[in-house]
């Protein structure tokens, strides 16, 4: 099954914290929201501006991708855990 | 009957679980907001922007999609539950 | 008496549960917001723009239309309830 | 002594429930906000808009007008009781 | 000692209420705000739009305005109890 | 050291109450909030508008402006109290 | 591991306490939010305007810049703590 994001929404598939790359993102033991890592799934075609013209995506699929702990919806796709969230939910994105 | 969305607004017939397409969605055991699963029954003619020009709706008819859990007004048309919301509840659409 | 609603307002004549055509809309026992029927008696000239222009109304006069429970201001005219709300507190038209 | 109101407000003189002409408004009993008549003594030049344009009033001195109960700051002018109130909390002009 | 509003403040000389004049604004009671009476001493250039033009004053010095009662931050230049607000503060002129 | 703020921020060295010129500005005992002055040390070259146009600052260095009692962030630069705040915080100028 | 921070976001080193320069910032005893100092490593492309275009950054990698106390999320990156923020979020630039 495929889901195409609608707008500016991304579908994006979780990294579990055992396979992160050593030397990767160790999340401190604060009270902040602590970013997740994950990977971009699907893009939507980008948010509609007020004149109806589209405002193109910055993320791709396949980008590496770091976001907010309570950024989007859970879903599970073919029993797989995803994350559906707007593009702006992005933090950053991993080179 | 027939009901026309108006604006923005999507006719939509949910899903019900044992409907659902095996290897499709289940929804994780988590308390974040669950996607639900429905098809676009009718749509409205779009947002009317600022200058009175309509912006064009991305789903049409007949489109499987996604959809938050508490967006939307229920509504039973000859008999059938159906909800009415605005496109931008929606999530994804399933292709 | 004649009330003419002012922007994009709309004075509506709520229909009665039992004057509802059988198969008709029949409201569902949840905990949701019910939408209501009713039909559009008279409509604002629409909202002014940015600029001083006219937004056009979608629905006219005569229309049938569904709305939230908690829509508008009630009013009665000549003795007889109605509702005057705005045009966006529409979910759709029944055809 | 004569007031100008500033911008879109508008200066109201209410109508008390006993002036109502028969067949008039009258008031259901129920829980929303009731809209309540009045007649517009005077109008202010209208909004300024973003780049300092005046959009112009929809009403006039001398209309009869309905409006939330809410609606506006009490005034007495000359011991009689205004309101000076926003155009847009003017629900709908009576003809 | 002289202030000069900043963007579309400006500065008012709040009147006493003893020094009204007879036949002139008497506050009702009741639990809704009551405007006040100043005059206005000094407007601020006016505010800044989108693109750094300036939207004019509607208000001048030596105007006689009604206000809100709570708008405002009050200051005492050289003794004198006055009040900076916003010119959206500001109810209506007395002509 | 020296600061450059940032955007449409500036840099206010706070002016103690003992230092205030004789039949300057004595605050009133009420409940409101009560306007402090200081001087400009620095500004910001201005906000950045929605085309990524400057919009001008209005006030420069050496500016002597009263400000909201809650308005900045406090910071010591070389051992004395300044604030950061945006423009849009000073309420007026003393000229 | 390298970072793009996305949109109008920057990627900052934060600065210790003991690491600052003698005479520099010291943070008064108040109960007010205390800016903190840190140094940008990495700064996204921009905001992207209603139109698609770019608003470009003001600050740069390399700069030492002033923050608010809650500005960002916190993220160690090859076990080096660094926070991500919105450009919006920097108070100003220590020259």
């Amino acid at each position: 099954m495929k889901i195409r994001p609608l707008g500016d929404r991304i579908l994006v598939l979780r990294v579990k914290e055992e396979e992160k790359t050593s030397g990767g993102i160790i999340i401190p033991d604060t009270a902040k929201e602590k970013p997740q890592e994950g990977q971009v799934v699907a893009v939507g075609r980008g948010k509609t501006g007020d004149k109806g013209e589209r405002i193109p995506m910055t993320v791709k699929a396949g980008d590496r991708i770091l976001f907010g702990k309570y950024a989007g919806n859970e879903i599970k796709i073919d029993g797989v855990e995803h994350l559906i969230m707007h593009e702006d939910d992005i933090l950053g994105i991993v080179e």
